[in-house]
């Protein structure tokens, strides 16, 4: 999917969200837990119930791939069936990747060939090799970590160069002369909302991954008045605060009604500024 | 595996050589390519054919991600066989991962717990909580990404914050803080051999993990000579150079003898130092 058409589905649908499918068989409802298939028919559920209030959706791959096979074959059945069932959302796979050039080649060739994603997130510690195979698929994105939602996010990405300048700013500039605003994206956490001034200083249009809203306790109004852009120009993720706001067996209306609401601020926020 | 087993079997079998398992269907022989399991009867012949002159084992996961679940079963058959037949081996998960803490958990579970492997490596950019959940798994180990060997290593690893301090250095520092020398490694590149004089300064006893030696270019004598300490201290890496010695049917002999030659390389520098 590429800018135009990830920038109409947010102006059609009035809404940034993107459900995170951080799945985990432990809080699965009771009814589903000894299922077969389990993984895959709470994701179906939840699939189904939210698809109109977001227009992405991000599963996070430690959480099939600590399942082994059987989750890596929840993984593959979830994308097939947003694939199949709803085109029109971008599909990012959270899987923190960076390796040296050959090595992110093959990572590339999994997550954009093998299983046809929109959106990859990477680290971006290896530099400008380790991102840059990523870049050469057209119509798929990179994600890069630049500030994240996380407490350690303070141990480095804070760093100041003899400039002056942050490690993190540093990614964000450095970065851009091997992408653009057609192909990478940036992962930057709600929970540093007044940081977005400096962000969006050195990536003006880029869109922009926002975790940290909900549980990690951001705040999507102190987001969308420092981040949006022109044409909106932020992805916010929430997973848990929805996948997971009921435990029985209405989890996906329960799903639906928590991400209508999200929605709803968010068309808000679009109002106000688009 | 813990700090004093490993170095029993360096002592042993006077060798401190990793194979990086980077098995790439493409690249397989000939005769091997059409065969099922292709990618695991070739890891297994490799590893029968070098395991005297290695101490460890290193699949690189993107390898075996790329090839969807066939790979990821050909990784789980590898591991297996390793378990099975070379117990005194020490496995490497050649992951790069890296996450927020409930996601880095999950990634621990599956490689030490699922997958029962010695160790993993991680990448620093988000910090403590990204790097801790590997380190409560007793004998296990995370081999921290410091200095890379490739060429983007020189975008960010080198950024030196207002006390002159470079950003690969901090991690090295910081991370002490979070583990210790029984529970963490540093992975640095051999092509900076100077460097390491650098390294020792901030991890004296640490276990370093060195890529770099032989595709792309680094010396093993410089590396022993800036970088090795009285208990060894160090794993270098080939991948390439020996699992890829042969295109033909004697692909596991031809890995086997310059496995061996670099095996008779590490005794003499061991020779001279213990």
């Amino acid at each position: 999917m590429n800018r135009q058409q990830l920038i109409k589905q947010i102006q059609t649908k009035e809404t940034f969200l993107c459900i995170g499918l951080d799945t985990d068989i432990r809080k699965l409802p009771e009814h589903l837990k000894n299922e077969e298939n389990a993984v895959f028919k709470f994701n179906q559920a939840i699939i189904d119930a939210t698809a109109p209030y977001c227009v992405s959706y991000k599963p996070n791959l430690a959480f099939y791939e600590s399942m082994g096979l059987k989750g890596m074959e929840s993984f593959e059945k979830t994308i097939d069936y947003l694939k199949q069932n709803h085109p029109d959302h971008f599909i990012i796979a959270d899987a923190k990747r960076g390796d040296i050039g050959n090595t992110s080649m093959m990572y590339a060739r999994t997550f954009f060939e093998e299983y046809n994603l929109d959106a990859l997130t990477v680290a971006p510690y290896m530099g400008e090799d380790s991102v840059k195979p990523f870049l050469e698929y057209k119509g798929k994105w990179v994600i890069l970590l630049a500030l994240t939602s996380n407490k350690g996010s303070h141990d480095f990405q804070f760093i100041e160069d003899t400039q002056g300048e942050k490690l993190f700013e540093k990614v964000l500039r450095t970065s851009q002369q091997w992408g653009n605003e057609e192909n990478m994206m940036y992962v930057v956490g709600a929970t540093q909302g007044s940081m977005f001034t400096n962000v969006r200083r050195l990536a003006p249009r880029s869109f922009l991954l926002v975790p940290g809203i909900g549980a990690q306790g951001g705040s999507l109004q102190e987001v969308c008045r420092y981040g949006m852009t022109d044409d909106c120009g932020l992805l916010v993720n929430s997973s848990r605060g929805i996948i997971y706001a009921s435990s029985g067996k209405d989890f996906a209306k329960a799903a639906a009604i928590k991400a209508q609401e999200v929605q709803q601020d968010m068309a808000k926020e679009l109002e106000k500024r688009i």
